[in-house]
């Protein structure tokens, strides 16, 4: 994992084991919170891991629909050790505080999208893309991520989110929040332009409607995921036109929808 | 667990085990975003588990210094079909979005506290309590949590909070949200008007700032969680006097904060 800071910190704590307490040292998840501010007013904290604070700070932007590429920016400043990211932007813009909390209720293309926001309207596309996978790659790419995740196995406490083709895992990030670690992904692919079409997500995190709409913005098709789905995230997934894959374990796997994307043999 | 309405749906999947797909009729975790207005203004969305929904809205106000107690409230009405719930409240105030959101910066009395909120720092008293509590009575008030769970049994995908007193689990409460689950605790506490001080929390969730947070004002000196906790969740621990206790697994956890309320035989 890449990180500008320790992902983790030191604690002395008093362990319980076999009828006695004896005092360790253990390592914990570290925790920040950070400020946006756009053009000098405050946007947005996101409480995170300290770790590709610019990554997620674009990531958050393009999520939010305050941006859509990376010349939208015009300066960004990261003060890690205060917890503030000045963000100035290309365009000034008043971010409507009303507009942008808004929940958006009424008819629209699929029924799941009336429960939801104006801007993730606005964002979120339907994905269309012919990438296969079978289900030995996703057993193998979700290996991969857990097998990358030193954090994770240290402090039980992160999670991960990776960037993948069929064959390889191109990029992965931690995060004590499932939000942010996506948002590391999409800033790091719009930083580098790396596009979407021909990618998967691999998440260790549950798969909520958050995490789909997010997966919508940024553009892939195929999330594969080791936890549980809720009813609305699966409901988006199958308005947006993507595979959601979860309970990715060991040689068995559920596909929930859009199962044409999972293929036995490639 | 009460519901006002299910917590789990089902969902037709495909799933891959020995090779090959088989398409069958699982249960999945229930989401619904509700938005909360005040006084006919929209003033949060909250993305839930649609059970104890009055328990929850009346907890979040609580733990967003909205309300102190239940007199605050003048009205309360429940659209639940459409996602939306009317808090009329007995002091008509402007709640100034600006200073709801702002981050306090400076000194206080907690390293810890320079990083959190004005509401927060305002609503989260330091938790005096003599309470005590055995090892033994942590693993038996865990495994009631999780075995009262049948929401969480069947999707995989839902938090537990749970209220104790050393010996017994008094009420619990599933969401997928960690926060949510906490708030109908709270929710619960305030409308039966239950003391805190004598009380322990048990949580399936990992212990984030907010968790504790919320443990303390809640009120609560006590917090057992299954899961792992992140560095400024023990530092607000430690400053709010809350004892903090983690991976409660079996027969072993973790004591990280305030060890004197863990007492090996009581």
């Amino acid at each position: 994992m890449s990180g500008n800071r320790e992902e983790t910190v030191k604690w002395t704590i008093h362990k319980y084991g076999g009828g006695t307490f004896t005092e360790i040292d253990d390592e914990i998840a570290a925790e920040l919170p950070l400020t946006i501010r756009l053009d000098g007013e405050e946007f947005a904290t996101i409480v995170c891991t300290p770790s590709d604070l610019t990554d997620m700070t674009i990531g958050f932007l393009a999520s939010e629909a305050v941006i859509r590429r990376m010349d939208d920016i015009a300066g960004l400043r990261l003060d890690e050790s205060r917890g503030f990211v000045d963000v100035e932007l290309t365009r000034k813009q008043s971010i409507g505080k009303d507009y942008y909390a808004k929940r958006f209720i009424g008819s629209c293309c699929g029924k799941s999208r009336q429960f939801y926001f104006h801007n993730d309207v606005r964002t979120a596309k339907t994905v269309m893309t012919r990438l296969q996978i079978s289900p030995e790659q996703c057993f193998d790419l979700m290996a991969k991520l857990q097998n990358g995740s030193a954090g994770f196995q240290r402090t039980g406490g992160l999670h991960n989110a990776g960037l993948c083709t069929p064959d390889e895992l191109l990029a992965a990030r931690t995060d004590i929040g499932r939000h942010n670690a996506l948002d590391k992904i999409f800033g790091h692919m719009l930083r580098n332009g790396i596009p979407a079409a021909d990618k998967a997500l691999a998440f260790s995190g549950r798969i909520s409607s958050e995490v789909v709409l997010k997966t919508a913005k940024i553009g892939a098709g195929i999330l594969l995921s080791k936890s549980a789905p809720t009813d609305l995230a699966l409901e988006l997934a199958h308005d947006l036109g993507i595979t959601a894959v979860g309970f990715i374990r060991s040689g068995s796997m559920n596909v929930y929808t859009h199962p044409e994307r999972i293929v036995a043999k490639l």
